[in-house]
């Protein structure tokens, strides 16, 4: 697949603000700065539009001496298998657990999980990556 | 001030879903688009080096009929002052009032009249537009 | 109208944590803290569901030497006129001017005025803020 | 430990929303919910002040086909391995991997970290949850 180049009108102002940018934050070039921001737009409309197939993160911390709430967990889980691909599982301290998982489905599909997971008593936190399967970007 | 042309290496596919996005968005072209997204990264990293002069607007609700909450606020606002700019008033029903406020200075500063308004009784929600000055940009 | 006084069960150090926030933020009491945040909670929420009437903040920054960019800000203020309610001018500097649009309706609709007004060419940069009309909160 | 329990005062109508919050997000009870918010505000001021260990989780998504992409990854990762605690490695399709790392330490750190793996040419999207290690929640 051959890469396009397209031209982008700057001020000089703005085009030295951006180099800047681009250094500051370890970009090899402009290029690939702007294909992140562009990337990232159009991440954003994909969850809003709510119609393509996305890709959630939802990483919550636990207390799992909270009586029933692994229990709890795996059933909330079981119950939107559907949607879950893999997960990952750390001990925290001897009390807190901290679970990964990552989802693939619409994007309302996947914020229902999450209210799922996060109202459960013992879950004290957590929060839904919005990202992409890659496709198309 | 002559403006530049710099290119930009796009796979053809992300070329296409740009310039959906500009479309969609009601963009002229795509250079308008991308220096929307490259000045919006640079206001998020300058309210977050937090060292240049930038502008909130400072955006609040609240029950005038909640005792004292008129004086409480204009009493912030005064202990506030060198920053504001201006403010805008709007009355939305019989209890409730929208009051606006423009700030000027370094985020640190801005943000902190952000807690001290937000946080009186009877200003039941609010929250700061993180903006800039415009300069270079 | 009554206030009523409902319990919280908190495990003791959660207490604590929270009373350290209810300082550090300027709170008068756990009460008007615990308000706040049930309430920020509301607000985020009448904008997701949508179907409420609600208020939008919108701030935006834009070079008034830009060709025809104030002709085409009021061309698109007054195709979006059934929702704003009133709006602030301020001077920044001798190109920049800064434009505060305070607007009521459906989120949706707010959301179609903040799309319009930031992609014109000579915008560079704005943000909406979801608040509320101040009902039931 | 005993549970303490605090009294809160709740206009009756806030009240009402509040319960009505409680139930359409699944909630046991009002108590539960209210703890979630009270954390929510907690662990976004321990991100805020900077001063504790926190616990991130790092979601990207790449396209292993890029250039050397899966050697730089694991270069940035060795580097700044003190911090990492473990990783999920998911195919979401023949050309695009989703990889989760779980990193520990100052926000600071973790947000460093963010920023070298993100803007590594061939890592298309991503995003960091700012979590906590569950102590004093």
């Amino acid at each position: 697949m051959a890469v396009e180049r397209v031209g982008i009108a700057l001020d000089p102002e703005l085009r030295r603000q951006l180099d800047r940018l681009v250094r500051s934050r370890g970009y090899t070039n402009r290029s690939e700065a702007i294909r992140d921001f562009v990337r990232a737009e159009l991440v954003r409309e994909q969850w809003e539009t709510g119609e393509n197939e996305v890709v959630g993160v939802l990483s919550f911390v636990y207390d799992h001496t909270s009586m029933e709430v692994a229990d709890r967990i795996l059933e909330a889980e079981h119950h939107e298998l559907p949607h879950i691909i893999s997960s990952l599982h750390i001990h925290l301290d001897k009390r807190h657990c901290l679970e990964v998982i990552v989802l693939r489905g619409k994007p309302a599909d996947l914020r229902r999980a999450r209210g799922k997971i996060l109202s459960l008593r013992g879950v004290k936190h957590g929060a839904l990556v919005e990202t992409t399967t890659g496709k198309s970007l």
